[in-house]
């Protein structure tokens, strides 16, 4: 069971853990600050696939088999997946996890889909009707950059206020089980639509939804910043994590001190040329299940948000003038000490 | 609270109801057998919007405007909306619904998603943490067929085996609040992959996991055919049903004289030229929140399964050379009496 507290924030009445986690990244994500917390690391980012995306539902299938491997589980106690993915019909997700053979709910929630498949998976772990689930997310910077952008051939030139979308993929297996590092609330982001049209500024688009989700849970939970260790955004990048963190002080609540964003960690900015950072489902997935899981495990981290963002755009919507609405899902975790 | 029945399916403990249902249609759908069950017909396809997109979205918008007055109900009251349709990135639930303001799940099940996001509805209502939860979908034909295949200025002859997307969009209200008409068990389906690469015979590759999940819920739930008045699947259209009775004999199932499909009632196969039938994310949706919710609510059907399928392709994986895999999530749904 769970109940509702203030406005928009439900709370898990049971504890529901994550028994397990696991993430994959491509070659310059292996090069960035955040390396040795990937399970694993691939040299070739085609991981041996004929296409980007057939590499990219690998990313997805071999996240998902190092979280299980993790557990001590095999597939057939997973008792739904919930994933995720860029790619027009997540079709990275289908391919992906097929052959695991797991009743399947696929997610869309852009760049947010690990927070959205977590959240839910919580939700349904808490109700009862599911013993154990997976989340699992992916982006892969190739398949994403010829899909909403230009063929990698072109050699674009990129905006400095753009991103630089994750090769990688994040996997966690939600549980009935006891667990070190439980699920204790989740808030559900409403569509937060601010008028950008800026393709290549995905970070300002989404900074007014992340402001919006992490006031309402702050608000319905009754806590402020210093209550937690971090507050974690999901691929706001530079840009967008200077926006939020103004956009919190104007809500007279000051969250610089906490905040901290995937899209910020996983690269150098100085070294790997990404220029406003990273982006993707694989993003804040892999940085979550990989660097983060980690360092709550080690009781680095006790009490944290992770509040991952996604831009619910389309090449179409795009190019048809539309804006760029903006989402955040924010789950409350910490240590179950 | 929800408890496992069987190996896949879950019973939901409390009654969730389905408190209102609204159906809206395009031109075409408002002049087959099923006319006179849509809240709303639009005699032009655009709504008055600038682009198919928008239109889509409009349909949506509209759907969820009906259920929402049909429960006497505002935006502010529904807890979380689950939406998807069939476009990249799902842009027509994004824009169709950003308006309502309601903390926003985005759903992809492919055509079968009215019923993924209707059961995850219900077993998050089920669970205490929503009160009232909004599922809708919708599908375009101007604007998946253009996506999914060719410009419609370009008039390509259709296959025999190919469905036509349907035009209209279904919303419904579930709700803890007592109802007429409930939602008792749920069967979340597993992707099935029969190795089909026929873009134009989705009924053929949709058939085995309509197959897999009827078969599943039959089996945890210890009843058969016969106990239902109605086994309705989403858009098998003519050539899929007859396909999936076939398979489910071979599962020693008979379902020829209770299945029914909605890609083969929303459309007359002799009048309307649609050969095998309709088919996309508001196909299931409008037959289902009109006409099959009308014959609840006046009893002359009590206890039915409600299976929507989908084909989990995209038209980057077709060119590609992969297979079509299907989907099918079951409600079991019935009077309250």
């Amino acid at each position: 069971m769970s109940h509702r507290i203030g406005k928009r924030t439900i709370r898990l009445d049971n504890q529901v853990g994550i028994r397990s986690a696991a993430a994959v990244a491509g070659k310059k994500e292996g090069e960035g600050p955040l390396s040795k917390f990937f399970d694993k690391v691939y040299k070739d980012d085609l991981l041996g696939e004929e296409t980007w995306e057939r590499a990219e539902s690998r990313l997805q299938h071999n996240a998902a088999e190092c979280a299980l491997a993790g557990a001590g589980m095999t597939a057939d106690e997973i008792d739904a997946v919930f994933a995720g993915d860029l790619l027009n019909q997540c079709i990275s997700s289908t391919f992906g996890l097929e052959s695991f053979s797991i009743p399947f709910l696929g997610q869309y929630g852009a760049c947010s889909t690990m927070a959205q498949a977590m959240l839910t998976a919580a939700l349904l772990v808490d109700s009862g009707g599911l013993k154990n689930a997976l989340a699992v997310t992916s982006s892969h910077f190739c398949s994403a950059e010829r899909q909403f952008r230009l063929p990698i051939e072109y050699g674009g030139q990129r905006n400095l206020t753009s991103q630089w979308t994750v090769t990688g993929a994040g996997a966690a297996i939600l549980s009935a089980e006891p667990s070190k590092i439980v699920v204790s609330d989740i808030t559900v982001g409403k569509i937060v639509d601010m008028d950008i049209k800026d393709a290549d500024n995905m970070g300002a688009a989404m900074a007014p939804a992340a402001a919006d989700t992490i006031s309402a849970y702050l608000s319905d939970s009754g806590t402020s910043a210093e209550d937690y260790d971090l507050i974690l955004t999901g691929d706001l990048g530079f840009v967008g994590s200077e926006l939020l963190c103004e956009l919190m002080k104007q809500n007279k609540q000051d969250i610089a001190k906490q905040h901290n964003d995937c899209g910020k960690l996983i690269f150098s900015r100085t070294a790997q040329d990404v220029h406003a950072g990273g982006s993707g489902c694989g993003c804040c997935a892999s940085v979550f299940c990989g660097y983060i899981m980690e360092r709550l495990e080690y009781g680095e981290l006790k009490n944290i948000l992770f509040a991952p963002t996604g831009a619910l755009l389309s090449p179409t919507s795009s190019q048809q003038g539309e804006s760029i609405p903006g989402i955040c899902h924010l789950l409350h975790i910490r240590r179950n000490d």
